[in-house]
């Protein structure tokens, strides 16, 4: 029973990772189209998050049939639960990615970036990125260290998503309101996905480790 | 056994309702915070979010008990879990109203909300009371009825969204790129507590029925 339950189990976090793989590519390509006007890579990230979303039913429907089979107790039981709510964080960052695409898509052949925002929306990318791949490592490889950076991380997002904010209220900007709205949107996406992902995070650290990761 | 099953998860339900309710006062103290200026609704709503929180992890607690002490299987089952997808549709609806009481304590004891936008952004406090409102009815009366209704709350919300939005990129807006950018993020914050409380109305009904809610 134990070892069917850890086999269970196992398979639980191959979907997690997979559904964490997705859900970075997806990122990728929302950031390409946002970016660089890839109208391809807009296509990619809604078919990415279809992936993530049927990657989250087959979490669903795995839990369940763990649940009803072997009936786990105290940290077995925890184990899956967590491993439900990584799931939910995983697909609201398909879910993000997709925003992303769609506002770049709006704005299309145009690019919905104003120049002045697109090195820091690039950096929000990038941190946005550097998130997701640490969620697969932890997964995988249960270290700490990793798990300690995504307060870190966690961080450096906030502080782009100010200097974002500062550039569309300074006195030099002359895009008007509509690209405005479009970054505060935008800045709230990524900030949103970030939160996710550390989130996500921090709970599969507790689950691997039994412990509550370091903050700050 | 059974009639033991069925005590937990009434409990777990009445858990519920009193997380709906909270976030539904959160949601008025917060409109109150945004459109009268109120500064007193501002901290209600910090406290309210924190009420919701303690709701939130004594339903988690309850539905481990639940699982471990019952182990349900079927439809039980589903109905344990579906508990806790709800429950965390509920805490995010605080957390929302919370982001809109911090928009308007930011500009206190100015408005944040620019005059032209005050009855759209009033009608969206309206529908998203409305809608909170459902999920207790929903909870407690199992009718059909309310559960149609949500879709078509949501599609007022989605309607007066798209209106907030031709205000503020509308040839006579005057009010430049902070109020606007104000008003897209609270925009995006009434129209995802809607989400969530119809998502929340349609997985009630959904467990107190067998049936997948009627759309449209």
């Amino acid at each position: 029973m134990r070892a069917e339950f850890h086999a269970d189990l196992a398979e639980v976090n191959y979907l997690l990772v997979s559904m964490a793989d997705a859900a970075r590519t997806a990122m990728r390509q929302a950031a390409a189209a946002l970016l660089n006007g890839d109208q391809t890579s807009a296509d990619l990230v809604r078919q990415g998050d279809e992936q993530v979303d049927a990657l989250y039913r087959q979490v669903e429907d795995k839990v369940y049939a763990l649940l009803a089979r072997q009936a786990p107790v105290a940290s077995d039981l925890r184990a899956v639960i967590t491993s439900l709510h990584v799931a939910t964080d995983l697909e609201r960052m398909g879910d993000l990615a997709e925003h992303i695409a769609e506002v770049a898509q709006r704005r299309y052949p145009a690019l919905a970036v104003a120049e002045e925002l697109r090195p820091v929306m690039r950096d929000m990318a990038d941190v946005a990125d550097r998130i997701a791949g640490k969620i697969t490592e932890v997964l995988s490889t249960t270290d700490a260290t990793r798990a300690a950076e995504l307060e870190r991380d966690d961080d450096a997002m906030d502080d782009l998503h100010r200097q974002l904010f500062a550039l569309m209220l300074g006195t030099a900007w002359r895009h008007g309101v509509e690209a405005a709205i479009d970054g505060a949107l935008l800045g709230r996406y990524f900030e949103r996905y970030a939160d996710h992902a550390v989130n996500a995070g921090h709970q599969i650290f507790y689950l691997v480790t039994g412990e509550v990761a370091a903050t700050g």
